[in-house]
C-alpha cells in the first residue's frame, strides 16, 4: 500500500525554460530506460518475490522511490514547456526560430497534454509495459535491474550533458547518484544471492548434467571462411561461473534442412503446397 | 554481410506433435526474452559499437548465431502444429479434447500462418522492436545481454520442463547449454571491460565528483512511518563497485508542493484554470 | 513523493486456487480499464494539474489508493495461479481438464513471469501507456475519470460474477465499492468546476461565437436515403450544458470532391499520376 | 452498411500551406483523441448495443458523420503538406528554414505517404485500436464517448489556436461546433438512460448491498502523515449520484504484507527460492 | 461524406452459437488481414490519391464496402458469444466443457466488452493503424491491395473449413466471393496503370539508368560455402518487367568492415571507447 | 543457419554527415516498409514454406541478402549521426540552425542509442514484428513480398532525392537495384506458381462454386445515390484471372437492422438493456 506527502522527492527548479529539454526528459519517463520502467519493474518484481521475503521489501521500497522520480521528472517537463508557442507562425520564413522550436517538440505535449508531461518517451512513443520485466527467478530479476540502472544512468548523464540550466543540472546529479546506487544495490543483492559463482547460470536450480554440456562454454564461430571467432576473455581461461572452462571453435550445421511435409487439404494454402 | 547454408544448426525433431507446445514455443520466439530479441540486439549493439573492434566482432558473431536458433524454433514449432485441428467440432460437449486444444492455441497460428510460426509470444503478441536495448555504451549493453540471457535460459528451463518429447528435450538442452556460455561470454566481455570496479557506475566516463555524492551509496527508506528500510548487503560494507560504502537512512521529501502556475489563455484549460 | 508501508490495503484470500481466474484478473491490472490505466491517469493528471491545488491533492491521493489495488491484484492473480500444471500432458486425451487450464491461461504467466501477475490483460497483452489521458484541462480530465470508473466498475462486476470463491468475492466487493465512490467523486469534482452547464461545452474558455454555431447544436442526419435520423432528447429541448436548443435535420455534402493535383516529380510516385 | 457520395461533408481549403501544421492535424486523425477514434469507437458500441435499438441507430449514424471527418482533416493534411521540401539542404546552416521545416514534419509523410495523410498522431505514432472503448454498458460507453469529444474539442481548439489559415480556422470552427452538439449529444443520451441518479454507479444492475458499502462514498486519505485529505465537494453532503453521503477518513492498511510461500520445484526460479 | 442505411449488406445468421468461432471471427476484424485493415487501408488511399480521379472513387467506393463487412463480421461475433459461460466453474474438473471454452475464448470478449465484437485479432491483440499502407504511390498501393485481398481471402477460407454452421458458411461464401472480386479488381486496376511491364519496377518516374544496373536483375547467391543459389524463373529469361534479364551470381562482400571511429566525450559511453 | 564475414555488402561511405538525413534512413529500418521488414518476412516464410522446397532456398538466401541491408544502413545512420550536437542551446534565439538539427532528430538516436542507429522509424516507431506477412500460403506470400519491394523502393527513390551526399547516392542507387531485381523475382516465383490465371484467385485450392459466385466478379457501387460507380478496366471485360466476366451494379443492403436481444443478467450492463 502506497502513501503520498504531495511534496517532491527533491526541488525541482528551471531558471531558462526550455521546450526542447521538455522533449528530451520525457525519455527519462517513458522511454525503455526511464523511471516508469524501474518503478513498474521494482513493483511487479516485488508482488512475485517468492523466497527470503527481504527482497521484496527491497523491491517495494526501492518502486516507492522511482515513483518520486517520475513526478520530479514529470514536474520538470512542465516547467520547460512554460513560454512555447501555441501558434505556428503565419511565415516561417520570417521567424525560423519559433518554428524551429515547434517543430523540435513532441506535439503530443503541447496538443495532447496543454503543456504538462506525457508517459511517452522523447519521440512521443508510448510506454509500452511488456518492458517491465519480472522473471519469477530473482537473479534474472536483478541482472534485469542492473541492465535498466546502468542504460538508465547513461541517459541521465547525457541529459546533464545537454543543458546548461543550474536547476535541472542539479537535479540530474541527484539522479545519477541514486543510479549509482542502484547499480551498486542490485548488485549486492546478486552478490546475497551467492554472487557470480553461486547465480550463475541462472536459474541455478536447474541440473546442468541435464543442458548439453559440450556447448556450455564453448565460443562457437559463425564465420562464413569457417575461421576461428575473434578470441577474448571469452574464448579461453575459467568461465566466469566457475563451473567450467572457455573453449572456441569454428560451427557448423548440424542439422538437415528442414522438411515440413506438404501443405494439409483446406489448410488454405496453394493447390501446389499439397 | 550474412550467409546461410539452409540447414539447421541442430537438429530439430518432434516424435509427438503437441500444438500447445507449439504455443508455449513462441514464447521462445517472439517474447521479449525470446531468440528475435538477442539476435537482433546483439546485430544493433554490433552495428553501433565504437571503440575495440573486437566487441563488434564478438556481437556480429553471436548474431549470427542466434538467428540460426530462430531458425530452429519455428520449425520446432510447425513441426508440433502437425495434426492440429482445422475444424470446429459442433457440439464441443462431445469432444472436450479437440475443443481444448483448439481454444489452446495461438489462433493466428492456424489462422493467419497456416500451421507456422509467426514472430509472436505464446499469447500471439508480436514481438516489439522497442525491446533491442543498443545504448552505445558498451557495458552497458553488456548488462542488457546478461539479462537477455539470464530470462532467456530460465524461460528455455521452463520449457525443457513442459514437454517429455525426447527431440524437444534434446533440442532444448543445446539452447539451454547455449544460454549458459551467453551469460558467461558476455560476463567476460564485461571483465574485460574493467570488471565490477572498472565498468561501474556505468557510464565510467561520467565523473562522480559532478553526481551529488551523499547519496551515491545510500540506502533510502521509504517506509510511511519513517523506519529504517530492511537492511541487507546493500545498506552496510563497500559498495560492490569499490567506490563508495553503502549506508542506510529513511528519506524525507526535500522538495515542496510543485506549483505550475495557471493555464495560458488559448491553451485550451478550463477558465478556472487561468 | 511516495511511501509504503508493505502491506496489503485490503485483504486477499484465495480458497480455491483458479489459474484461468487468474488470467481473467490480469484485466482488472493491465487491461485498458485496469488499475494501472487509473493508477497513471491520476498521477499524470496531479503532475500537469494547472490552477486550483486541491485538484493537484485530489489527483495524488487518488493515485495512491489505486497502486496499492494494483498490489491487491497482483498478489490475487499469484495465489490463483498456485497449483497451475507446469507440464503438458504427453496425451492430452488422457487429461483434458488439465490441458484445458494450461491452454486457458495466459502462457506468459507460467513461461515469462513464474506464476505471478504481469502488466498485460486478459489475453496476455500488455498495457500501453498512451491510454493514461490527461489533457491539461481539468474538466475534460474529469470525464476522462468518470469513463475509466464506470468501466473499471464494470468489469470488477464481471469478475465478482465469474467466481465462487469467497475471498475473492469479499476482495471485490471492496474494489466495487471504491469505484463507486470514484465514479461520485469525479462527478463532484466536476460539479465544483461548475457541473453540466458551467463546465461544457469542454473547454469552457474558448468564445462559442467562434465556432459555428448554426451546427452547434444540431443532431444531423447521416441516412442513405435523406430521411430524418431517429429522434431521442438529442434531437429536441434545450441543450444539456443550458446554451442551446437541440434540433434535427438530414446531412448533405457542403463540400466537393477533393482534387489534390498531380504528384510532384521526384516524389516516388507513378509518371502517371503526374 | 455504409455508401459514400465522394464529396467532401464540408468544405476544405488552405490558403497558405503550412507542413507543421499538417503534422499538428495528424493528432486530430490518428491522436487517441482524434477521429479515427471516435469514428471507430461509435461503430464498435453500435454494433453491441443490446437493449432498445434506437441508441444503436444513434450510434451507427454518428460514426457515419465522424468517417467524413476523418475523410476532411486527411485532404486538409495534404494540402498542406503542398510545397513541403523534398530534398535535404548539404549545408542546411545555409537555409535554417527549410532544415527546420523538414526537421518538424513527421518524416513518414513524406517518406512512406507521399505528402498525403496516415492514420498516425502528431509525432508519427500510429493509432492503436485497443483505444475503442465499447463495453456493453451503454452508460459507460456514453461516458466514454463524453470525453472523447471533450478531449477531442480541447484539440480542436488546440489546433485552432495554432493557426492563421482562414480555410483552416473555418474548417475547424465547423468541428469544433459539431463537438458541442456530441458532448450534449452523449450527455442527452446519458439523461435517456436515467441521468445521474438513474445510471450510477455503472451498471446500474449490481445489487449494492453486494459491495461493501461501507467504502462507497468514503473519500479516503493516503497522506504519509495520517492527516485527512483536502476536502471538497467529494467528501461531504449528499454523493451524486443520490445514494448516500460523502464522508472522508485517513487510510490505513487492513491487510498483511503478502507471502507467496516459496517457488516450486522445477519452475525456474533460483535454489534459494525454493 | 458517408451514409448509413442501418441495415446489414448481407443477412447474418447463426444457427448454434459457438464463443470459439467467435474468437476465430475476431481476426477477420481486427487481424492484420482483416476488414478494418482493408476498410482503413483503400479510405486512406483515396484520401490521398494525385492523378487520375477514377482511382479515387474506385478506393473509397470499395472502402464504404468494407466497412460493412466489418459491421457483418461484429455481428456474427456478437451472435456467437451468446450463450458464452459467464461463470467460472468451481470445480474445473467437473465441467472440463465449460472449462475449455471459457480458457478458449478472447477473454476481453466477455471482461470488456460484455459480449460482443472488439477491434482485436483472434489472439486478443488490437489492430495497429501502422498496417495501412498507402504510399502516395498508386502501384505500389495496388501491390499492397493485391496482398490485402490475398491474405484475407485465405483467412475466409481458413474459417469457411473451421465452421458447420450453415448461416456462418453462407455469409464467408458472400465474403469470399467479394475477396476474389477485390483481387481481381486491384490487378485490373494495375492493368490500367500499365500492368507489368508498364507498371513496374515501382515507382516507374525513376529513371533507372540512376541505379546500379548491372545488379537490377540479377539473382544473388548468399551461401555460404559460395555456390550458386538455386536456380528457377527467377535466375534466367527475360525480367518479368520485360527491362532486362535475369541472371544469377553468388555474392561476395564489396565493403570493408566498417569502423565508426572512438565515441564522442560527454556521449555517454565508456572510458574504455574513447 | 547464418555465417557472417564482419564486412558490408557494398561501401557504405558519407562525405558530408547529416543528422537529419540520418533521421530519414530509419525509415529503410525500422519502416514498415524497410529491411528488418523484408528479412524477417522472408526468413519467416522460408520457415514455413511447405510443397516445393526451391521456395524455401529462395525466401531462405534472400533472407540472408537484407540482413545484410539492414548493416548497411545502420552503418550510414551511424555515419551520418558524426557530428551531431549533443547540447542544446541556452538561447536557441542565438543560434537557429543548431537548435533546429537537434529538434529535427529522433532524439532516442542520441539519449537512447548514443549516435548510432536503432530499429526504429524515421519518427522514432518501433519496428512492430505483425508487419511480418507470412501466410502459409506460397502465393499469397509473394503478393506481399511484391507490395513489400514496390513500397520498398519507392521509400528507396525518395531517400535518393532527398540527398545531394555522393556516397549515400551510391549506397541507395544499389538498394535501388536491388529492389529492382525483388519485384521481379517474386513476380517470377508467382509465374511459376501459375501466373496470374493460375495462382488466382489465391487461394486456388478452394472449389470456386462454393462462394457464392454471383458476386465473385462484380463491382459493386456504393453511392449513396444508387447511381453505378464509376467504370474501368474493373467493371467489364474479362476477369484477370481468367475464370469470369467483370459487371458493375449498385449495391443495396440485402439484410435487416440487426437485433442482438437483451443483455444477460449479471453480464456488467445497464438495467435497461436487460
Amino acid at each position: 500500500m502506497f502513501y503520498t506527502d504531495g511534496k517532491l522527492q527533491f526541488p525541482v527548479r528551471v531558471e531558462t525554460p526550455n521546450p526542447l529539454f521538455a522533449r528530451a526528459l520525457q525519455q527519462a519517463i517513458g522511454g525503455v530506460e526511464g523511471e516508469i520502467r524501474v518503478a513498474m519493474q521494482y513493483f511487479f518484481q516485488a508482488c512475485g518475490a517468492r523466497g527470503n521475503p527481504k527482497f521484496r521489501d527491497l523491491l517495494m521500497n526501492t518502486a516507492a522511490e522511482e515513483l518520486g522520480h517520475i513526478e520530479m521528472l514529470a514536474t520538470a517537463v512542465a516547467l520547460n514547456l512554460e513560454g512555447a508557442p501555441l501558434k505556428l507562425k503565419e511565415e516561417v520564413a520570417a521567424d525560423p526560430v519559433g518554428g524551429a522550436i515547434l517543430g523540435g517538440l513532441n506535439l503530443k505535449n503541447l496538443l495532447s497534454s496543454g503543456l504538462s508531461a506525457m508517459p511517452v518517451d522523447s519521440d512521443g512513443v508510448p510506454f509500452d509495459m511488456s518492458h517491465i520485466y519480472a522473471s519469477g527467478n530473482i537473479a534474472a530479476d536483478m541482472t534485469a535491474n542492473i541492465a535498466a540502472e546502468s542504460t538508465g544512468r547513461t541517459l541521465a548523464v547525457r541529459l546533464y550533458e545537454m543543458t546548461n540550466d543550474p536547476g535541472m543540472k542539479e537535479m540530474l546529479s541527484y539522479l545519477i547518484a541514486r543510479d549509482t546506487m542502484h547499480q551498486n544495490q542490485w548488485m549486492a543483492a546478486l552478490e546475497e544471492l551467492g554472487g557470480t559463482r553461486g547465480a550463475f547460470p541462472i536459474p541455478n536450480s536447474f541440473p546442468q548434467e541435464q543442458e548439453l554440456e559440450e556447448f556450455s562454454y564453448a565460443y562457437l564461430g559463425f564465420m562464413a571462411d569457417g575461421s576461428e571467432p575473434a578470441p577474448g576473455r571469452w574464448s579461453e581461461g575459467p568461465s566466469i561461473d566457475g563451473k567450467g572452462t572457455f573453449k572456441s571453435m569454428p560451427m557448423k550445421s548440424m542439422g538437415e534442412e528442414p522438411v515440413l511435409g506438404p501443405a494439409r487439404p483446406n489448410s488454405g494454402a496453394q493447390s501446389e503446397q499439397m
